[in-house]
C-alpha cells in the first residue's frame, strides 16, 4: 500500500472576499450546504429544481422555458452555450475589449468554430452602431459580447443590441457571469438570446454552477442543427430532458449547489431585483467616493463603469503586490490583482452579492489608507 | 419587471440514500460545507488543493502527478479524459457491457473519436484474455472499461488488463465512479493509465467534483498530440497549470467543494483504504446474507459481485415502483430502479461510503421484509 500521512483539520483563516470572484457567500447559503441530501430524482428534489429555475427565470428577467444551472463553473456556462449555439465551421463573431472576450474565441476554436474577434482597448465598450458595423462586415449566426467584463470593469451597453443582431440574421450571446443579480439585465426585454453566469458573484453562492438561458429564437436554432453539439456533457437539450417533465438521467445534479443556488436566489427575491441593483450601485459610488479622497482613480470612466468589479489604478511607486498582501495578511481582505495587459497596472475590487455591503467598503478604504496614505 | 412568488425555505425530508448515488454525505462534510470560502489564489488555498491531491493519490494508490477533480460530476470526468487521451479520428475501444459501457461510445462519437464497442451481456465481466484478444482483433489507442457498473452492479476484473493493453500499444482507461474508496482499486500496482471518478459514491461527499489521474505513459500521449483537446474545460494540461506550481487561472474552483472532497478523503485516510474496502465487503455480505432470508436474489453471480452496488432482482408479481415509493415514504430510504434493460427487472441497491454501515442494512432489510412478506 501506498502511504499517507495525517493532514490536518480544515481551519481556514477568516476572508473578507473583495476580489473579482468567489464572493463572500451568504450565511443562509452557507447553511443550506450543510444540508443532507436527496436523491437526483426523488420528487422533493424535483420540486427543488423547478423552483430554481424559476428563481433563474425571475433573476435572468425572462420566460426562457430553456433556463436552468450547468453542472460547472462560468466557464462551462460560456462552452455550453458555444457548442450548443454553434457547429463546427458555423462562425461567431466576438466584440471583445478584455480577457473574458478572447476567452469566447479561444474556447470556441476548440470547437472548430470559425471565429471573427474584433477589439476595443481594454476597458472600454461598443456603441450599438459599431456592432451594427461589424456584423455588416462580418456576418455570422452569433455575436457575442461580454455584459461586465471582469477583467476591465467595464460595463457594455445592451439595449438595442438584440435588435441589431436580429436584423442581421444573427443571435445575441451574453457573458454575465459579473452582471447577473448585480446591475441591471433582462434579457426579454433586451431581446437577448443567450446568456451564462456564474453563481460565485453576485448570487451569493460558493462556485460551481453556471445558470444559462436560451429563447425560443435560439433554441429553435439548436434544433435546427444537423448534428449533435461537441461536448456530451454540456448538450442543453439532454440537460433539458432532466430539467423538464421527463426527468431522464444525464449526470448526477449536485443537490448541495442547487441548495446553495436556490437558496442565493431567494436573498435575491426577497430583496427585489431592483433593490439589489440599488445596493449594488450604492456600495459602488460609495466607494469611488472614497478612493478619491485617497487620490486614487478608477481606469474605466464613469459612464461605461462597473458597479460589481472596480478596477483602480495602481499609483506610481506603489508595489501593488505588496498591498495585496497586507490588504490579506493584515486585514483579512482579499482584493485582485490585474489580468494580462493590466497586470501590475490596477487593483480589481469586487463588491458582489454578499460583499457589496458598506461596513465592507468602509473597512477596505480604512485598510487602503492605512496601508498607503501612512505608509512612511 | 417579471414578478415572481415566495418560494419556501428549504426544508428536505430526512433520507436515507441507498441508491446508486448519491450517497448518504458524512456529517463532517456537510459541516466542511458551511465554511466560509477562501479565494482560488489565496495561499491557504492553494495549499488545502496541494493536500487534496496527495489525498487523492493515497485513494487511486498511485504516484500520477496529474491526479486532481475535475470541476464537473462523474460524467465530466469521463469526457474529460475522453477528449484528452484521443484525438478526433483516433480509435478507442470499450469492452461494455451495461449503461456506462455505451454511455462511453457515446460520449467519444460527439468528439470524432472512432469507437468499436464490443458487447457482453449486462451483469457479465470481461476474462483478460478477452480483452487481449479483442486488441488484437480492433487494434485502438485506447481501451476503455467499467470498474464497477453501477448499472448492473458487475465489478470487472482490472489486474492484468493494464499489462495487455502496452503490450498492444494501447492506453487502459478506467471508469472508477462507483469503484474508487469501495472496493480495491491500485492504478500504479495494475498498471492503469487513465482513471475517472466521482465524488458521491463511496466518498462520502456531494456530487460536483470528479477525481481523475493519468499516468506518465498517457500524459506522454497528451503531450503527443498536433491538436488541443476538443473542449476547453476539459484539458487537463490546462488544469494542470492551476494545479500545479504555475497556479495559471483557468477557471473559478469551487473552494466549497474542495472543502468537501478534502474532508471525505481525509476520512478514507483516517480509516485507512484497506478498513474501508473491508467495510463495504462486510456490508454487502451482511447485505445479501439477509436478502436470502427474505427468498430475494441479487442479480450478479457472486464472483463477481460488487460490494458498492447490488442489483437484487423484482421477484415475480412485484410492483417494483410501489416498493421503492414506501421505502421512500414510509421508511425515508432511496433505493434505485434498473436502467435500460433491466428496468422493472432489479433494484439497485448502494452501500457506498458514510451509507455502508450495517445498521442501514439492517433497516433496509427489515423495512423490505415488512414491505415484501408481510404485505398481505
Amino acid at each position: 500500500m501506498l502511504p499517507i500521512d495525517p493532514i490536518a483539520e480544515l481551519a481556514p483563516s477568516p476572508r473578507l472576499l473583495l476580489g473579482p470572484g468567489p464572493s463572500s457567500v451568504h450565511p443562509r447559503v452557507l447553511r443550506a450546504m450543510s444540508t443532507p441530501l436527496l436523491g437526483y430524482l426523488d420528487p422533493e428534489f424535483l420540486r427543488l429544481l423547478d423552483e430554481t429555475q424559476e428563481l433563474l427565470r425571475y433573476t435572468f428577467q425572462t420566460t426562457n422555458a430553456l433556463t436552468l444551472p450547468v453542472s460547472g463553473t462560468g466557464m462551462a456556462g460560456m462552452e455550453a452555450l458555444l457548442v450548443n449555439l454553434l457547429a463546427p465551421s458555423e462562425r461567431l463573431l466576438v466584440c471583445a475589449a478584455g480577457f473574458f472576450g478572447n476567452r469566447l474565441e479561444e474556447v470556441a476554436h476548440r470547437h472548430g468554430i470559425e471565429v471573427t474577434r474584433i477589439d476595443k482597448p481594454w476597458g472600454e465598450v461598443y456603441a450599438p452602431e459599431e456592432v451594427d458595423t461589424a456584423l455588416r462586415a462580418h456576418p455570422a449566426k452569433v455575436v457575442a459580447l461580454v455584459h461586465a467584463e471582469t477583467s476591465t470593469g467595464a460595463l457594455q451597453p445592451l439595449e438595442g443590441l438584440g435588435e441589431i443582431a436580429h436584423r442581421h440574421g444573427a443571435l445575441l450571446l451574453v457573458d454575465a457571469v459579473t452582471s447577473l443579480g448585480g446591475l441591471p439585465l433582462r434579457l426579454d426585454a433586451w431581446d437577448i438570446d443567450a446568456a451564462y453566469a456564474g453563481t460565485q458573484k453576485c448570487l451569493g453562492c460558493p462556485p460551481g454552477l453556471a445558470p444559462v438561458s436560451v429563447s425560443p429564437r435560439a433554441r429553435e436554432a439548436i434544433g435546427a442543427r444537423t448534428q449533435p453539439p461537441s461536448a456530451w456533457y454540456f448538450d442543453l437539450e439532454l440537460l433539458a430532458r432532466y430539467w423538464g417533465p421527463d426527468r431522464a438521467y444525464h449526470h448526477t445534479v449536485s443537490a448541495t449547489l442547487v441548495y446553495a443556488l436556490r437558496e442565493g436566489l431567494r436573498l435575491v427575491a426577497e430583496e427585489g431585483l431592483e433593490a439589489l441593483w440599488a445596493r449594488h450601485a450604492a456600495n459602488a459610488e460609495y466607494f469611488c467616493a472614497g478612493l478619491a479622497e485617497l487620490d486614487l482613480v478608477p481606469f474605466v470612466a464613469p459612464a461605461h463603469r462597473l458597479p460589481t468589479l472596480i478596477t483602480v489604478r495602481v499609483p506610481h511607486g506603489v508595489d501593488e503586490a505588496q498591498v495585496r498582501t497586507r490588504l490579506r495578511t493584515e486585514y483579512g481582505i482579499e482584493i485582485g490583482a490585474g489580468l494580462g495587459p493590466l497586470k501590475g497596472q490596477v487593483w480589481r475590487v469586487g463588491l458582489m452579492g454578499h460583499s457589496s455591503r458598506r461596513e465592507n467598503v468602509t473597512l477596505l478604504l480604512g485598510a487602503l489608507k492605512e496601508i498607503l496614505v501612512r505608509r512612511d
